[in-house]
């Protein structure tokens, strides 16, 4: 048994520790530092820059949350744009859709999609061969800049926090390109943040966002190890906000989607209810 | 700035730690070990036998879920028993409520009541001094004991975890006697850990409790310092199940009993869908 322990360095004064069974790689990237190790309590870990970014052991959690809810609130997402996620699990999600022909995704550092083969395989099964899978290793800010008027249905975001790396994924430019690329009735969700935390996350992006799109909305989950509480995931949809559908008209396109009784996590009840969120995170949306 | 570190030592290879101010107290009570710290980050922090009890950064969530939702769930609660929570924060949750004429709370360890007035005035308030609050330095066990039958509304059992001092809160006998001095539509609440690390509290406590109980059930809650996800919250009825109330009828209780907008993370809405668990904790259920 090693008594070797990684700290999470995300905020200075509080956070979470691992100990360490076995480090698998720690690689100096192009971007960012990335460490993978096996944990005793959660599986493998992927760490970027200090920052714990999923497990194997809790990485349904959000996963099911960032990538059905808005597939759902949607309801008939053919083509989805998925922005980082390099572990995979966002896109094996998004392909678990039967709805969906077509799911590009975006991820600027090569390194980090090359561990997860590696070491975290099972996180993205063999969504990496799925003829609908498009994975691009670039920019993901050009490509939304380049990208044709309305040619997304959704739009997901899995970013690192607003620094670092991720910083210019929270930017005007990029939410512009996004309503631009996004079709009529089009979302995109990003993670916001912690808000017990990182309060100024949730505030400055709905912020942003509510210049460019008509609906701004939050809804909430709770990730084990992204610790702190409630998480948050923001919504900026073009169309009517959808987040307000019942539990029924969302049990009945996952019965169509084929996700029904796949989950973890995510339920049609819990769906609904995520968008109710409590006053203490309430406050911060503008 | 300090460099001291408490680490949480609830999980031997996982858990969460906090860079010290300023220790305000190190105490080895009768019962257990007692520390008091200010925090840079959660305000002052109460720590038993190495676990963290109550920030005053985040005790709101976990003290309103504990002491609204059973009491709103009643809706018409006059005699309440608390069972521990020595901090008073239950405490002072429970006496906010209009339809409460009296409260008594039995903590076993006076050093915890007395550190707590010490040094965490802010979380009981003038609850102590209250005139419906009845405050007893004993033993839990003994006075389920001896209390007369349908003596209580609503019994609320804030306990450690099932080691060290609360573990013989978990036993046959106590839920035994919680059911006989229980009113006909009498309920019981208690903390039942964080599934994601502790799945077996939550199932353990749930088959013993059916033992007594015809209507177990348990909600959720994502409190930031119990770390790991969603917590659960075991509730044990002895009349008709009263956790499907909806939102309008938990609110216009809530507004008749003056809690209505004094919340930070309770609402209906939140009451009503923290019965919703994701699936990872609702198969733990018997």
């Amino acid at each position: 048994m090693s008594d070797a322990w990684i700290n999470e360095s995300l905020y200075e004064a509080w956070g979470q520790r691992f100990r360490v069974k076995r480090e698998l790689a720690r690689v100096k990237s192009e971007f960012q530092d990335i460490v993978v190790f096996e944990s005793e309590t959660h599986g493998k870990v992927l760490v970027l820059d200090g920052v714990i970014q999923i497990t194997e052991g809790d990485e349904f959690v959000y996963q099911e949350m960032l990538a059905h809810v808005p597939l759902m609130a949607h309801g008939a997402a053919k083509n989805v744009l998925i922005i980082g996620a390099g572990d995979g699990g966002v896109l094996r999600r998004v392909l678990q859709h039967r709805t969906v022909e077509r799911a590009v995704m975006v991820e600027i550092d090569g390194a980090v999609i090359e561990l997860s083969k590696q070491h975290l395989p099972g996180i993205a099964g063999d969504s990496w061969t799925d003829p609908r899978a498009d994975v691009i290793v670039g920019d993901g800010i050009e490509y939304v800049r380049t990208a044709p008027d309305a040619s997304f249905d959704a739009i997901i975001v899995d970013s690192t926090d607003p620094i670092g790396v991720g910083e210019i994924l929270f930017t005007d430019a990029f939410y512009e390109n996004c309503a631009r690329i996004l079709t009529p009735n089009g979302l995109i969700v990003n993670q916001c943040g912690v808000p017990f935390m990182q309060a100024d996350e949730l505030h400055d992006t709905s912020l942003r966002r509510a210049k460019f799109f008509p609906h701004v909305s939050a809804y909430v989950a709770a990730v084990p190890t992204y610790v702190g509480g409630f998480m948050t995931l923001g919504v900026a949809a073009k169309g009517t906000s959808r987040e307000t559908h019942s539990v029924e008209t969302i049990r009945a396109r996952a019965e169509a989607a084929g996700i029904l009784g796949t989950t973890g996590y995510w339920t049609p009840e819990i769906h609904v209810g995520s968008f109710n969120l409590p006053p203490y995170i309430a406050r911060h949306l503008p």
